[in-house]
Order: structure tokens, then C-alpha cells, then sequence
């Protein structure tokens, strides 16, 4: 990055990048905005129910819920307490291991969520997949990949398979 | 919305939705992160000076900022206010109209902002750009253009263009 002049954005990178920007922000406003009027509540706290949920107990640790938003441990602390109060979701220790906290989701929880899933999923396809083509579809589940797996892979050490697997 | 079952997302549009949100979320994370490492701001702070630095007198509204960052009027308040301490933004009132805040970058804060921008940029290309083809990059324009216009044109009333020219 600093050998010499920076690459600059030329102009087809930057009319896609400021479009990205655009897009991305006023989606994200949209859904939060459609799901705090009516489900009453913000998209960070939907997003922690449905990963919930999709777990076998509807339960996971605090720290692989914050992991998986993106969250600092202190948000994450914050927004599962605001849940708790709702009686949404309970927090609680496990009996072998006590300086972890997990959170389940609570039949209540569950209900909220199965109330408020139909309005997003509505939302979501009405801005996004009925304003593109089944081809556009495939070319953005293609793109994002190659995004996502650009930054995870930063994060993984390459050499992790061969030593699990006694290689190096 | 209410007609009926709601329309669930199939195999292919859960895919694109799910690595569409991981993707947004974690290039989110990495450019805050290295912005946060590298210039000691978050990327919102980082916004808000590139808007300022795209006016002539670097100078915009108050309102406009926060409309244009999808911020609420507090958010950004907040966060002008903290530019301020750093002596990068100013903010004043206008003569002829004394309700209306502006915030200007400083001469300080440009010279932030250019140093932060190589850095940037750097990692847009890396997490981005290097990561697609220039038909990938096509492809992506569009399709966030698509997203985009179905989001703003919500927002205006399609009527207007015609009632201002006096033909309804």
C-alpha cells in the first residue's frame, strides 16, 4: 500500500463503488425502517433472534453472536439485555463451564419472530429480488462470494488444514 | 403484503441474500477497522468529511449531511460535534437565515482527509475491486443501480415533475 502513488478509483470503479454505497445504506435504512414500524423493533435486535433460531436449542454463546454480527462484545451485551427485558430471549450459564453466557430464544422470542418474518422477507424481495433479473441474482450471489471469501480468508490462517492434518 | 402466504425467499435468493448481507457486513467491519487503525477515526466521521470536501466552499447543511449518510439529525450532531473538538469541521449559522446550521471543513480536516484517502482507497481495491473482473464490476454497477432507484424512487412522489410544470 505504500510503494509509491496510490491507485486511484478510476471512473467505472467509481460510479460503482459511490452506486454500492447507495445501494447498500438506503437497503439497510429501508429494512430497519420497515421492521422498526412494524415489528417494533431495529434490525440488529431481528438479526440476533433469527440466528437464534436457527440453532437446535435456539441457543448460542454471546461471544459467537457478537462474531457473527460483527459486534463488539459490549453491544452485543447490550442489545441481548434490551431482549431480555422484552422476555425475548434468556441469558444463563452452563454447568461446565461457567464463565460462558449463552442466550436461548424463548417460545416468546420465537413467536415475535415468526410474526415479524413475512412483512421482512416481503421487504427484502421488494427491494431487492423483484428489481433484478434470475440472471442478476446469479451474478451478485457470484460477486458477493468472491467479496466474502476475500475477507474471510484474511482472517484464517492458510496454513491451519495442513497442521490440523500433522502437513507442517 | 397481506394477501396471503407470504412469498419466501427460494434456494438461489437465499443464497444471494445471506452472502449479500455477510459481505456488506464484514467489508463494512475491515474498512472501519482500518480506518479506525490507520487515521484514528470510524468510517461515519470518514463520510462526513468527504461530503464536506466535495462542495465548492466545503460547506454543507446540517440536514443535508444526516440525509445524505441515512444518519438521524442527533447521530450526526454527535458526530459533527466530535469533528469540532478536533478541529477538522466548523460549524455556523448563516446571515440571512439563522435557523439553518452548516458545517465546513477545515483546513486541518482536508488535510486529514488527504491523508487518510490513499489508505482507503487501498483497501476498497483490495477487498473489492482486485477481487472482480471489469465484466464483474459492470455487472455490480447495475445491479446496485437497480437497487438504488427502486429505494430513492419510493421517497418521491411521481406526480411531482408534472404538477410542477402545471400539466396536473
Amino acid at each position: 500500500m505504500d510503494d509509491g502513488e496510490p491507485r486511484w478509483l478510476n471512473a467505472e470503479e467509481r460510479e460503482a463503488w459511490l452506486t454500492w454505497i447507495a445501494a447498500t445504506s438506503l437497503l439497510d435504512a429501508a429494512l430497519d425502517r420497515q421492521m422498526q414500524r412494524d415489528a417494533g423493533m431495529p434490525m440488529a435486535y431481528y438479526q440476533i433472534l433469527v440466528m437464534l433460531s436457527e440453532n437446535a436449542d435456539r441457543t448460542l454463546r454471546m461471544g459467537v453472536l457478537a462474531e457473527r454480527t460483527q459486534s463488539s462484545h459490549s453491544r452485543m451485551s447490550h442489545a441481548v439485555a434490551r431482549l431480555e427485558e422484552r422476555g425475548w430471549v434468556r441469558r444463563h450459564t452452563c454447568d461446565h463451564d461457567r464463565r460462558q453466557t449463552f442466550a436461548t430464544l424463548t417460545d416468546e422470542g420465537f413467536a415475535v419472530l415468526a410474526a415479524a418474518a413475512p412483512g421482512h422477507v416481503a421487504t427484502v424481495r421488494k427491494y431487492l429480488f423483484d428489481r433484478l433479473t434470475p440472471e442478476q441474482v446469479e451474478q451478485l450471489t457470484a460477486i458477493t462470494d468472491r467479496i466474502r471469501t476475500g475477507l474471510t480468508s484474511e482472517f484464517t490462517d492458510p496454513t491451519e488444514p495442513a497442521r490440523q492434518l500433522g502437513l507442517s
